[in-house]
This record gives structure tokens, C-alpha cells and sequence, in this order.
């Protein structure tokens, strides 16, 4: 293709749901997938598959549907995955060492190339083949080693100076582990992952589904409960 | 309010993202917040807001808003955080070792009482305060601790067995770590924390705010890219 590859946000938003149920199906040894079958096992309609795909840059074909292999081959190429995102790990505590081991980053198209910390008991010390580096070095091998996404894994009222150094030290994209939002400017993304917000949306389904909380319909013609109507705010 | 509570799915789908916000303005001091300032900060319409907090079953008071910290003892009671859930680890690894380690579960209303390995080497060891306990006594103490939900963090092949062990050990729900998704009963909540997923939609939106992809706007009245529509599947 040539040119910019161009992707409304939405379908953005879907890639990695695609790409994780695709790469399932390429490991249980299936070659091709109908629009249809994909949708239901993601809940999407089939239309909204066949268009997300569109954008994506691939077309079925008639009678066979979509070839998985090429499908993945595109969207690890829209992601940069198939040639690989340099990344840093910022703030060596559970978290941070646990990430630095974790072994299936790399055959996703994530390298950790570097490790930070602030505390000076800590630097000069290895996690696996990690040496553990002072922030002070973070522009320096930021430039020198290509590294464009951190992981922040400082204690929350840490996270946001260690956001700060990584702006100033001119990286792309963070990804949050502590619970609090970064201030960031525009042209750096900064997404959460939140634990306790994970588990408290389990417990919320969980509660749902044991009839603790009842599931009821909305109604799309209504702004609001009955009884929420009346009050302007 | 009698009986029991009832919710729209999408509204409870949302609850961790307004509990997230209102304790961050909590934190910084403010008592009342109004309904379209709440939805600016989420990307979320005035209409939307005010329905999710209709059905959550809080009212705002007109010239006031919303009261933070009664919406947030709401948010706490229906997802029952307010009463504490109890937890089991299982799997401990390196993710393990650093969940059971981290500190913040218990403010955020879930208490691990309990760590589970299959690995021999591991059992009788300690991480922190919790001795790593043998599958075998799965059944046991999730009686005995009153554990209805569980965290995953085998290796992903190990990751059936263990929910196997646990949905006939009679949990509720499972948050999976591992990059599988898990066989579980309707009656069994399983959710899965990517952590390769999350860093790849990172990649995808520092791709787009970088310009290495174009978004562009989809057009709602289309089913498709005009060259995806002339095929059937």
C-alpha cells in the first residue's frame, strides 16, 4: 500500500481485540475466518467487522472469508510490532521487576531495553540481564537506544515526576501502572493500566451475574431514570 | 433503598471510571462535582452521565451537582468494595509474587487471603505474610477464606487447569493474566489484563498522534470502505 496507512480511531481502539482472537486461531491450526464467526466470538456485528477490516486494508474472499495469517501480518504492521517497539521500564518495585522478567513482551513487538529508578540503593543493581540506571541517564538513553514507550511502575506520588523526565527525555507513549492520571502534553499518549479498577469491574460482574445486582434495559428514548428527570443541573 | 439494586450493563461497565475520577477529586479536596464537568473529564456526554448516576441511584441537587462523596459510598456499595472481597493468588511467578506484594488491593476493597502454586518447589515458601499452599487444598479454603474471586498468573499453558480448579473449587469470578481466554461456566466471570494487548493499543495511539497513521473520520452511513463493499461473505 502506499502512503500513510489511514485508520478511523474506533477501529484503532480494536486492533488488539482482533489481533488476539486471530493469533488464537492461527496456534489451533485454522487458515481463514468468515467475518461472521470473528464478530460473534468478539460480540461485533458482521457488519462492523467487514468494515473494520475494510479500513484495516484487507478484503475477504467470497466464499472463504479473511486468510488469518495475512490479516495478523497487516495489523502487526499498522501496530509497528513486526519491527519491533524499543520500550523502558520506570520504577524497579514488584511491579516494575516482575515486568522486566516477563517474557512474552519481546515475541509481542515490545523490547525492554532499559531500566530506571531514583532510589541510589537500587542503581547498579541487575533484574535478569537488567542493570538498574539512574534517572539522571534517561535523555541520554532515550536517544541513544531508540527507546520511544515507558512503563511506569514508580509509586503514585512518584509518577508524575518520572512522566515529566520521560517527556523531557522525549518519549512517545506511557503506559501508567500507577493509579493516578498523568498530565501530558499532546503530541505523548499516556493509557493506565489499573489493577484495582480491573478487579472491582470482576467484582461488579460477578455481582451481576449472582443476581446481587439486577441487570435491567436501558431506554434509549429516555435521558434518565424516571424519578432523575425532573431535577436540571 | 429496598431490594436489590438495579443497573444497566453499559452503567456498570462505567462504574470503575467515575469511582477512579471522584476519588482523585476527593483527594484533592472537592465535595461537589456537576454532571457535565464529570462527563468533559471522561469523554462522556452530560445526557450519559446523568443517566449512568440516575440508575447508580444518586440524584444531584440543582445549583449543587453531585455530592463526591456520597456517589463514591454508592459506587463502593454496589460493587460491594465497601464490604471487602476476599481474593486467592494463583500462580505465583513473577506477576504473582508482585500482586501479592501490592499494597494497594486492600484500600481499593480486596484482601488476598490465600496463594495457590502447583510447583512443589514453591509450597511452604513465604511472599510476604502468605505461604504459597498446594492446589490440592484449593477446594478447602475457598470454603474455609470465604474466596469468591481469584487472580490468575500461571504460564499461559497452565492457565485451564488452574480455572478448571477453581470453578470446581466454587469461585465466582477469575481475572486472568495469563494471554489466554479460559473456558469457564455462564455462571463463572472470567476477565482477562493484558498486558501485551495494552502496550500494543499504546503503540497504535502513538502511531496516530505521531502521523505514521492517518485517522480518519468514518462515515456512519456506509457499511464499508467504498473498495471493501462490492464483496459478499
Amino acid at each position: 500500500m502506499a502512503g500513510t496507512p489511514r485508520i478511523p480511531r474506533p477501529t484503532a481502539a480494536r486492533v488488539s481485540l482482533y489481533l488476539r482472537e486471530l493469533e488464537r486461531r492461527l496456534e489451533r491450526g485454522e487458515s481463514t475466518i468468515r467475518s461472521r464467526e470473528l464478530g460473534h466470538c468478539l460480540g461485533l456485528t458482521d457488519t462492523q467487522v467487514r468494515k473494520d477490516l475494510g479500513h484495516i486494508g484487507h478484503l475477504g474472499f467470497p466464499g472463504v472469508g479473511y486468510r488469518i495469517e495475512d490479516l495478523i501480518a497487516r495489523l502487526r504492521f499498522l501496530s509497528g510490532t513486526d519491527r519491533g517497539w524499543r520500550a523502558a521500564v520506570v520504577g524497579v518495585g514488584n511491579i516494575g521487576r516482575a515486568l522486566l522478567s516477563y517474557d512474552r513482551f519481546e515475541s509481542e513487538g515490545f523490547r525492554i531495553v532499559a531500566a530506571f529508578d531514583s532510589d541510589p540503593e537500587k542503581i547498579g543493581r541487575h533484574v535478569g540481564t537488567h542493570e538498574i540506571l539512574p534517572m539522571e541517564r534517561l535523555g541520554e538513553l532515550v536517544r541513544e537506544r531508540g527507546i520511544r514507550i515507558a512503563i511506569v511502575t514508580t509509586p503514585p506520588a512518584a509518577a508524575q515526576d518520572a512522566a515529566d523526565a520521560l517527556v523531557e527525555a522525549g518519549i512517545s507513549g506511557i503506559l501508567n501502572f500507577a493509579p493516578c492520571r498523568l498530565e501530558v502534553p499532546p503530541s505523548v499518549v499516556s493509557t493506565e493500566v489499573d489493577l484495582g479498577m480491573s478487579l472491582l469491574q470482576l467484582a461488579l460482574q460477578v455481582r451481576l451475574v449472582n443476581g446481587e445486582l439486577l441487570e435491567i434495559e436501558e431506554d434509549p428514548a429516555r435521558s434518565g431514570p424516571v424519578r432523575a428527570r425532573s431535577i436540571r443541573r
